[in-house]
């Protein structure tokens, strides 16, 4: 029922990894960039067998009430569920699991096999006072599937089973998709009549429809296709005080908006069983193609001119100088032809005043559609970036970057094993303030991550997912671990990064969520009001707090106003 | 402050009328249709001076401290502005206020200066335990600024001096506008600085920004430039419990999605001050053109096409052949060459085998832009409507409704005026539910008038407001008043038409809103954990339930669960 061979220390599964081979300027030059020494000391992860966890706090007859309820085979308590069960996959949780550090484990991992079981589950936890943590992938980055330090006992709530489409309208374009599948399962069910969902994220393979719902997820081709709120017709949501299902209509006028206030609400007022979704046909193109700029000012003109006059792309990320940089020293080594071919095209950006590695900013800008629809766009587009300046390096680059889409994760756990700190954060805002934003964050990681000892740090950023108003920052920073702290270095960078954001007039997060690393910054962002706001529904639904506690909102208790 | 002028007891100003002069086919057809009497009876609204109004529930030392907190010209308690904001539009609204029955007026109208004053003004009436209604055009047909029958004295809070365009954003394409700004307003600020918001209902020249964002409006080009939760970005909102700001970023995965809760509050939780909105290049072109369908399944069909393959167009309004041949009965006649001319264009229509009176289905759509734009965009719709037998009728229909667009509500006034019933309601569903909504609304709606003693009564319909996953039923219907059961008659076919579109699988409203009059559906339709939803939200904000109470919830106390 579970994704088999999943690598509970990392990302993704056993038999896959970030190859570095014949990638020969990566390491000497990370090794420069982040001041590592020269010779990378390796620190695998624990095994597996070595964590020792605190023993199920659920007692015989509640276990055997927990099997009656739900068949002995979708009750799991053994060492592994549990540990794949205790945390997402941010920086903080690998550094922790790596080390065997699964201080709150899940007493128990279950797997329901429809909406009655879940049903009937949340309801057999709240008479008991058990947590109750839905989860999907468990990819989260922000700590939304871990279970609280706390006295009452917790039950992982694994949708794996909640894994199909429904039905699906080809006429209305929508199809009623069960929460829990995950990404490959939505598109390979869609795809057979024809349609895609057209949301795939960098976590696409391991996360799943009710966990983008729930976090207001963005896919890489979100600036065609929408970010999953505008994916999302209607919503069914399981709360411990019964069922809600929102209106499943293009659009209404029925007072406040329900289903956009769940979009969002990580687990914390009830578990998300199926959603209608808007799709579309599938495309018979997907034509990526890069550019080079000379300015990242001049890339986020052309990005800005492409979505106010159009035409609108389907997928549009332009890397800051850094990112750019970093994509050349990925690049492979080649042989023969290709490697005159590699010196020919290094020469040919030289003579353009371009620098893979000195300063030139690189798009990745793609179209879905039939091929007599996408050639007329790619000619208005080709034009509108050419007029900032904009050199167009084919197809070739948007092949390779499809290609390697979902793999960049897993260099995170190679990264991680010899003592690199490495995450990612994003937000967004609007057109006139993105330069704004983007340099107080850049400069607030930078300092930070020198001033916790990690050296002198890497941060690269790319804007993707953009609107007519707008766009996000995607960033990623490296530096050297300080042994023993990493999880204090992490916090006081992510805290520099965050509060920089939000000073410059950033979101908190544009597609990532809250869960708990975000939580103490909610409250402040959305105001007292808000604050009053989302308590008040988080415990109408959820009275005696059992769903997804601390996440979202701090504190658990509504006694507490 | 307030637009001079007002028909107190119908629709618009007192210097404008729907003019039926040279129409000579609008009373002998509507006669027929209705089977009204030969002779129809004038009923005129009693003189203003007659109605009796309710003393003021304020008292002196309660009015001056009211009149210290906002200044003496801001405080109205004259019969005209108390009548005026006793009730909104609607049928229900007119038909009353024509006989003089106003028994529910406020006890004073207020007209703060600015958002400091609104805090003011609803800290000081929660301290009081007085009602506050807020008020934008008034426009509502639903019941929605409607003083409830209460010990409570209420206030009407007019937001009419809020009418600035406060910022505008060339750059991200985004101004901060003020509530209390109408249509005009709004568009004449925006448009001097190049920029046109898109939003264009029928109430256009009387309804405010904060009213659209309060009722989750939608205006005539909806389906070029979004409905108008997809135009706001962002919005302030003074509650009794203090101010919300939300995120003012083009998306945002910050937990919950307040913005969507507050845009459709209708005034329930407090009062929307000011809103980012999302504004587009003013178009030169607004090119609308005409075609005419020989069965309303071939306009659906060409619709759906338009808006699943494009081009994707700024207005599209397909009227059924009912009322297609309403607005032929409306037409002028035409004397001279324009009158041989309209003899030949029906030869013509005739020998396409179309007719205006039967059976034919007008469609009226529309492309904004630049003439450069909209050209290419002409050529592919116009095969798409030929392709479902589509008879292009050129521009010169589009250009005679535009002038007529915001005309139709006058002509309500001389219906009710000689014992006429007249109606709108709205809907939407999904592409394939659509013909099914329609045929149970409109049987409904004509068995519903019948039984009532309506006579025949006449039903006419258009989709509009559409979306690639379905879209809006806007139906108007007529039928013989019942003297002195008319509000008693208007209900049963209200309640009927309601009925058949939830149990049909209709939204309760596209764009109209909630307010009083669906108030006993929409806790049917949200169900008991949707109604929890909205109650701890509304009480939160709102702990004594001042703010516009009965509307969207029927029940007033939080202390009844």
């Amino acid at each position: 029922m579970d994704i088999p061979n999943l690598r509970w220390w990392g990302w993704g599964t056993l038999d896959r990894f970030f190859s570095l081979e014949n990638r020969p300027h990566f390491w000497p030059t990370l090794r420069s960039w982040l001041g590592l020494p020269d010779e990378l000391v390796e620190r695998p992860p624990v095994p597996l067998e070595s964590i020792s966890l605190r023993p199920t706090r659920l007692d015989d007859p509640v276990l055997a009430s927990l099997r009656r309820l739900l068949g002995d085979e979708a009750v799991r308590l053994d060492a592994r569920a549990r540990i794949e069960h205790a945390c997402g996959k941010a920086y903080r949780d690998l550094v922790r699991v790596r080390a065997g550090i699964v201080p709150n484990p899940p007493d128990a991992v279950v797997y329901p096999a429809d909406e009655g079981q879940v049903a009937a589950l949340i309801a057999w936890a709240a008479d008991r006072d058990i947590i109750v943590i839905p989860f999907g992938g468990g990819s989260t980055v922000l700590g939304a599937v871990e279970p609280p330090p706390d006295d009452r006992p917790a039950i992982s709530l694994d949708l794996a089973r909640l894994d199909r489409v429904v039905f699906l309208d080809p006429v209305s374009r929508t199809a009623r998709i069960q929460a829990g599948a995950t990404g490959p399962e939505v598109e390979s069910q869609l795809n057979a009549r024809g349609f895609t969902l057209g949301h795939f994220p960098q976590s696409f393979e391991f996360s799943t429809l009710g966990g983008w719902i729930a976090t207001r997820a963005a896919g890489q081709t979100s600036t065609g296709y929408g970010k999953i709120e505008h994916m999302t017709q209607a919503v069914r949501l399981v709360t411990p005080v019964g069922i809600l299902e929102t209106c499943d209509t293009p659009a209404t006028a029925t007072g406040p908006g329900l289903l956009e206030f769940f979009i969002g609400s990580e687990g914390t007022c009830g578990v998300i069983t199926e959603a209608t979704m808007r799709i579309w046909p599938w495309p018979v193109v997907q034509d990526y193609r890069g550019f080079l700029f000379h300015r990242l000012e001049d890339g986020i003109a052309a990005l800005r001119d492409l979505m106010q006059h159009g035409p609108r792309p389907t997928i549009a990320r332009l890397s800051d100088s850094e990112e750019t940089a970093g994509f050349a020293v990925m690049a492979h080594a080649h042989s023969g032809l290709r490697a005159i071919l590699d010196r020919a095209v290094d020469r040919y950006l030289t003579w353009q005043g371009h620098s893979l590695t000195g300063g030139s900013c690189f798009l990745l800008l793609g179209y879905d559609g039939k091929p007599e629809e996408v050639r007329p766009l790619w000619r208005r587009a080709t034009a509108i970036c050419r007029d900032h300046r904009g050199l167009p390096l084919g197809r070739s680059v948007g092949e390779s970057w499809k290609r390697d889409r979902f793999a960049h994760p897993y260099l995170r756990d190679t990264l991680l094993g010899v003592g690199v700190m490495v995450d990612t954060l994003e937000t967004a805002t609007t057109w006139s303030n993105l330069l704004n934003v983007y340099g107080a964050m850049t400069a607030a990681i930078r300092a930070a991550i020198r001033e916790t000892g990690g050296g002198p740090g890497y941060v690269m950023t790319h804007i993707s997912h953009i609107y007519p108003w707008g766009g996000s920052l995607y960033t990623t920073f490296l530096g050297r671990q300080v042994p023993g702290e990493e999880i204090e270095q992490w916090w006081a960078v992510k805290r520099a990064a965050t509060e920089a954001i939000l000073a410059a007039g950033g979101t908190l997060s544009h597609h990532h969520g809250i869960g708990r690393d975000h939580a103490p910054w909610l409250e402040q962002f959305v105001g007292p009001v808000g604050r009053a706001t989302l308590r008040a529904v988080k415990f109408t639904l959820d009275p005696t707090g059992i769903m997804n506690p601390g996440v979202l909102l701090q504190e658990e208790q509504p006694q507490d106003e």
